[in-house]
């Protein structure tokens, strides 16, 4: 269940507070030119340290811990590991006692009976999302000319089209500053799309795409093309007219992707973001010690807008699962690839 | 590819005017009371007929092939039939020649290099769907407790509950006379969840469940809970309090699910639902033999707004997934059911 | 759990005597000729009508549900279906009460908790191995120059190769006579095989074609090249020396795979079948419901030596092993196929 | 491809002369206590040092990176490492050049394109079967009253019982002095076995325990109870007689599966271990960079019998797939387990 993929495979473990965080892939083509360097810039985007974003800030060096010889993939399974530096030793038992409202304090709680590792989140932890964006950095090598670039559009409801990069620093030390949070909205193009990507059915490329997206953590919708608002469209508005031979279409309403395979338009899709459940405002929870409703105050380090850092995330995220169908549909619609 | 699930896990095969479309299920548990019986009321939600539905009527009855004895489920695959009845053996070769906007007539003959089976749409058809929801049918007897429900909530952008089923049939059969077709949204409520099922990332309900839902044909989004308009929310107003032992919670705006597990609370999501692609306006679309944009009409039988007939197969989608994720969380959870 | 494979993928179904047997196959590469034809010498090999082999005889002939149109295969799911004609009403819950030796009876019943079809032996039946054969005669198409060969070697303890047919057949009718049956053991030998199919550990070819051998029913061992024998070897007699470009090697104890993976000279391996649990002569077990060891006598139609007819079984269960390896290879090490 | 397993599903990586080997373990149920300490004496079984052993010896500590917090399992997955410390920086361009004979340099040359990491044997390295005795110490834990165990009974070809311990020394010697190498047999029982573990075909136990086994290094053969022996014998003496109400048979040529079933007595097969690649005579193999015949000399450190040391990696390997057949039939075959 911790893995994702048909050939290019990624599984992912490790934990906020405890030795690391790490990504094992499997099924990547030999022979890429690979090192530290080809991940830092998406790692850099992911980074902490702008107006908003949590004072936990790490290093986050990735150590290629296998599967990468002489600056080249092997062909044998890639394990990419972070340390854990700055991890604070308080003490977490209070979200035992009274789980922090959007977090899943309760659910860890109770499904592993008390076994979780609750500090910082464990398992749980945003953290993870370091593995995810290492490995997508990978598979963007492994696709080649398909270009995949997700970009934050909506921020606390609003545009970012009309928020200079100071105003948006402004607006984001304000929600902070308050204790509270937003959310966001992330759209995603990939550009370059091979025609034939994804099957019918249960390997449709929406399927995929968005099971890998659910894996975002805060990640709480998707839709590819026009969406939600399609639906409220008429037929002759929505269909895509075809206008040339290479499968062109006008209108790009079912986001590149008909029966579930890519017609070769830009695969888009965008996803909503919640608000970050940490928050700095007193907040009502359930005491299962007391067995009473009570107050809790969360103190710490968060991201007062985690869509923001999340972009890069979704991003590889979909860089992954494009590696993983390409494979895929290279193995057995070997003429496509002729 | 064309499998779903971990341990419950669904198959589909078959094409529109083929011999009949059919789906295999392995991992059900044995002795489970199980026949035509069980199916039919769900198969009659999604049966043709109403106003604005396709003119294709078939009598629709499953065929249990495998793996049910003596009225019971045995343990081994079972695999559900339906002859087609009602083919016509018009020529469907223009579709190759000159594609449906919206469909996937340029993909598959692409993918499949023009061996794909075009008549009726082939593999690609809504008829495919009657082994989802058959499948279902029976895994609502695995969930046992749990309660799953599907609703049409919207057509044509209109929100159902104004209307009444006089109006809705006439608004359809005007959008249906007009020659054209509108999209729909489907909400799902999941009651009498078990706190615990889904894993987090890649085995979290949402990535499960969305997984399932896009294997829907012309299903375009989904959201969990509050979803997109969650995005637009602060972290204080999305937050749900928890509000006693049991873990109610106060809101529902993370749909039932936190860290990807669900948390007791309903399970809720909303899907959108394009509007149906086969329309009878004239529409452009590329002429792949005189190699020039030309006009296509279509002529057939088809239906105005899919959504309606969707609901119950997006219903029954549902509980293939709950089927999955509680038949895993029993074996690896084992103290959740005692 | 009835499934095998990672992009070329097979589920089996059915029962002895319920409406019939399959098998459903998956990622089959569009545009390959195919029909009943290519089925029927593979089919007929398998079946039943020589000395020593049940009275049962059915006409065997396969219906192609799916995935197969005009001739070729469409890319798209295909379904199998062997209808059963010639079954017995006859009652079978004496097995229930006292379980044959060397059957499934009393695990079925208790894994199943006596709602498995007993009817013929139900899912666990030879019959079964219908839908492996057919697919397996697709999957020689799919692998192309790959020639995969299994010839039954030894009989009764006695090399084969030292006995006419007819001597054979004499003591393969001395043996049903007697009401006894005897095993054998097949030898596979994969010719013209491609260089560097399969992977190192969960995923060499051992490892894979032995999974997919040990579905065969009866079968109880399985050895690559030298195998136990090697095992006596020294390294220095063990070691394959490498003689030309090609990788061609001296001799072939390691049964053509090095790490798990092919390398190139023939892929060779012999498989184990145990006699024939079904035998006329009385035998002891354990009567549960007098609660005492009691004498059970076995009628019906049975093989005396299902090894013989387990030949063609082996060779084309190993036939979609390596359609998957082979598919699996072209879409990670592109190169090897350039 | 490097992943095993349904639920409880084990993923291994490394390298021999890189930064270590480990595994990842997805689907370990939470509240297990598990540290070091209870790898420590399978490891120490693994471990070189005896007579014949590789005189690279490590300290071989595991390091729990993941998923284990104060001592209990969280649920989440588990990653294991071992750092490599005792490795050598000889030049190993040479076995690119002239693959040894019986080793994996030519397939991996081939396949990886000379990409892959040729030092110590690389990924394909014995060295990563630490990473499976780790796993199946975990699994052990799991399976709970279920005991397996793995004794080497031949070696060289000779009864390890007639044997004393310090004559089989001292046999290792003559062969490690000589420079050549042995191979043996190991016998595998598991004592205290549920009934019903297991599915039919493609889920059988043989199959999926041939699976696992075939990825131990070196292992060339398996068989359960009789196996090829079994092949031999008539019906009327392999049928093992049921002759109690547990299931209990009077023989077990079998091997403790009927049908692919656990039937309750002990499950029970023989693998075999080919003679170790590397030896020190001179061999011939082919030199591709001089295209000819030639002499090649092996210099290094390992063992003259590896089947030894193999004895705990099968042992332990065996739990790993009890672990999933038995968290896999809990979730399905719920009544077994009340």
């Amino acid at each position: 269940m911790n893995s994702f993929g048909s050939l290019f495979r990624v599984s992912i473990y490790g934990e906020s507070h405890g030795m690391g965080a790490g990504i094992l892939i499997d099924g990547c083509p030999p022979g890429i030119e690979f090192s530290q360097e080809d991940m830092m810039p998406d790692l850099i985007r992911r980074k902490a340290g702008g107006a908003g974003t949590t004072k936990r800030i790490e290093s986050d060096i990735p150590q290629i811990i296998s599967g990468v010889c002489n600056g080249y993939t092997t062909g044998a399974p890639i394990n990419i590991f972070f340390v854990n530096e700055n991890t604070r030793s308080k003490d977490y038992s209070l979200f035992r006692r009274m789980p922090r409202p959007g977090h899943s304090d309760f659910v860890a709680e109770h499904k592993y009976e008390g076994y979780n590792d609750i500090r910082g989140g464990g398992h749980f932890s945003g953290r993870l999302t370091l593995g995810l964006v290492a490995a997508g950095a990978l598979a963007k090598k492994v696709i080649g000319g398909i270009k995949v670039e997700g970009k934050l559009t909506e921020a606390g409801g609003i545009d970012v089209s009309h928020y200079t990069a100071e105003q948006m620093d402004l607006y984001m030390e304000r929600i902070q500053t308050e204790g509270d949070s937003v959310g966001g909205i992330i759209k995603v193009r990939v550009g370059n799309m091979p025609i034939g990507l994804g099957d019918p059915f249960f390997g449709s490329v929406e399927s995929r795409m968005a099971h890998m997206m659910f894996s975002v953590p805060a990640l709480k919708g998707i839709e590819f093309g026009a969406g939600f608002g399609g639906s409220r469209m008429t037929g002759s508005e929505h269909n895509d007219r075809i206008i040339d031979k290479a499968g062109k279409t006008s209108t790009n309403n079912n986001g590149g992707i008909n029966g579930g395979i890519s017609n070769g338009n830009d695969v888009e899709f965008s996803v909503a973001i919640k608000p970050t459940s940490s928050i700095f405002i007193p907040q009502e929870t359930y005491n299962f010690e007391d067995e009473k409703l009570d107050e809790l105050i969360i103190h710490g380090r968060h991201d007062s807008c985690i869509a923001r850092r999340a972009t890069v995330v979704v991003e590889n995220a979909a860089a992954i699962v494009l590696a993983d169908l390409l494979i895929t549909a290279r193995g057995i619609n070997t003429n496509l690839f002729k």
